[in-house]
């Protein structure tokens, strides 16, 4: 793609591409992304921008092959740049770029199509783990089937992914009844859709739960695409989507040796305005101190959500068996179970957390030696 | 204290108390909050509060000694608020509570007055390990002295206040300048101002750095506290501040196994609007993607930041020896260092991170078991 046309103005060059397309490079940015303005190992920035003036600009600009050249008028220095890496990095609208993450939200119809990977498969293969990593960062949520019958299966299999990510449960954790419960999941008791530990400042990102024994009656897993009761949310209530946005509420746990408490919106928005986080658990709410004057408008807001989430044109069942291990992104899709009877057999899940940073990260890296580009 | 007056309007129950205050508690609010909402063992919220409607109201208020009752017009139900209970958590303007954190900002003249601990208190002394960690909580840094010349002394005292923060480079790192450095920390450079690891979803908080050795010749120690650099900009140049708190800009760090980035803003608010992070690091920025009619007015917001960070009056500069640790708040503290001469002899931090929500769980919990209340 080559330079029709360009043109300089007080802070900005602006050039017209040869498809018509225009964009803007205002000087500043032109010289602080200088190719020399990063270090030769570690690719880091070392270029200090304070060494030039707010008033920088071209003394000339020169078009030699694919690459433009300017000399600068401070510092005695000439910057190159490819056509490629000019297009590549525009900031201006004809350039604008779909970097939201081909996210598909779903409802209840997806209980037929959930991705599942062979834990075999993930375990020994970097193109398996890309294709079952992607579904699961479209969906939100994907299986993994025939899984080994240890207390190690999860840890190893998520560590395919990345670090784990500790909370103040432990490194892992294993949900099954319990005598004395520090909380709810810890009872047979059914378990309403929540996201775990809306408490802590960065709630844990991606969840998976490793079913160990299914044998009590009862006890079936149940999952919401949080994403997608929201979209419908934003649509025909905006008003409630708006304050579940722009106020927070406390959320709060405490047992002898941790009280971990935090203010957090119920939905949380990126800089594109799309939503990337849902926060919901009714356990861990605290008592709402939000100003007087919108207290009663968000709680209608809150119970609009609170309805939404139970509507069974949303929700998925299913009755994870041992050897099943269902992962998903904890800030996206709520969880939930059904009550059981420990009377009647085992139930035994065992979890653990990667966070969304070392998720993507690893998506990025697989995508980079698998040859599919950035 | 007691009750002067109340009234009931069409969703709020208004009181005034004897010493003149008023407050307004929304039925849904009450409904919500009633002692019996909480389950007995574990204290966690087990009200469906979908069992009642969006119209709940009081059928009957009747004041007894120091407690209020109130009959609900759903669910043949009575809720009992105690006075000490209503005023601890109303939500009116009478009782707009101080919810910031005593936070005390400090220029250069703090290097008089950093706050310090002895090692072997802190390690053996809840008493002692609170102080330290409520001045760490006001000032964001501080010493501890007298530590072991062991490379386990960081992380056992760090597990003093919880378990450790992971990051891509593990759950502790070493600063010393090695052969081929992935980032600019482990060469013998001059390292600017900076936080750590903006790059990540959320930065870590608390950064513990022990001096193991400090024999070379430089390298000493420089800090700035980000939080009265953004009170002078907030209050000289609010458009500048503005722009760094609504704009949000790529960081990123790669390496061989790791591709993380992040769009985050340079200034973070809470709900209450103070300033809680500071995300600046001019080596892991990446290629600013700002829309084109914000790009050159961020520019110079950011030259103004970066600016004000260099100014001396800011800055404090430590030679930390053998045995020193200095611990602060990643995401409020910059640090930096000066160029060292690896050939005059040996210079070696070990260092590790405790994030906020563990550091503030604990500070409440030894605030319970000291003494000191909520």
């Amino acid at each position: 793609m080559g330079i029709q046309d360009h043109y300089l103005d007080e802070q900005v060059l602006h050039i017209t591409w040869s498809d018509g397309k225009r964009s803007k490079y205002h000087y500043l940015w032109l010289r602080d992304n200088c190719s020399s303005a990063f270090h030769a190992i570690t690719e880091e920035r070392t270029f200090d921008l304070l060494s030039v003036s707010d008033d920088i600009r071209p003394t000339a600009v020169s078009i030699d092959g694919d690459k433009l050249h300017i000399d600068w008028s401070e510092g005695d220095h000439r910057s190159s740049y490819s056509f490629d890496w000019l297009r590549k990095y525009a900031y201006s609208v004809d350039f604008a770029q779909d970097r939201s993450g081909r996210v598909e939200s779903w409802d209840k119809r997806f209980v037929d199509v959930i991705p599942q990977g062979e834990h075999e498969a993930i375990m020994h293969s970097d193109a398996a783990l890309l294709t079952w990593m992607e579904d699961l960062a479209r969906y939100g949520l994907a299986l993994v089937r025939n899984m080994p019958a240890t207390n190690e299966a999860v840890v190893e299999t998520a560590e395919r992914i990345g670090y784990l990510r500790r909370t103040n449960f432990g490194l892992t954790f294993d949900v099954r009844s319990v005598p004395k419960p520090s909380n709810q999941a810890y009872t047979a008791d059914a378990l309403p859709l929540h996201t775990d530990l809306p408490n802590h400042e960065t709630p844990p990102g991606y969840q998976f739960l490793h079913c160990l024994n299914n044998e009590s009656s009862g006890g079936e897993s149940i999952f919401v695409d949080g994403f997608r009761v929201l979209e419908d949310i934003r649509v025909n209530a905006p008003e409630a989507f708006e304050l579940l946005a722009n106020q927070q509420i406390p959320f709060r746990f405490h047992d002898d040796d941790y009280d971990i408490r935090e203010h957090r919106p119920v939905i949380s928005l990126n800089y594109l305005g799309e939503v990337t986080e849902l926060k919901y658990n009714a356990h861990l709410a605290d008592i709402f101190d939000l100003p007087e004057d919108v207290m009663h408008e968000y709680y209608l807001a809150y119970r609009l959500l609170m309805r939404q989430l139970r509507d069974p044109r949303y929700m998925i069942q299913l009755r994870l068996g041992g050897g099943d291990m269902v992962v998903f992104d904890n800030r996206r899709v709520l969880h939930g179970r059904r009550q059981f009877d420990p009377s009647t057999g085992l139930r035994h899940l065992r979890g653990t957390y990667v966070d969304r940073t070392e998720f993507r990260s690893r998506l990025r890296v697989l995508r980079r030696t698998q040859g599919q580009g950035n």
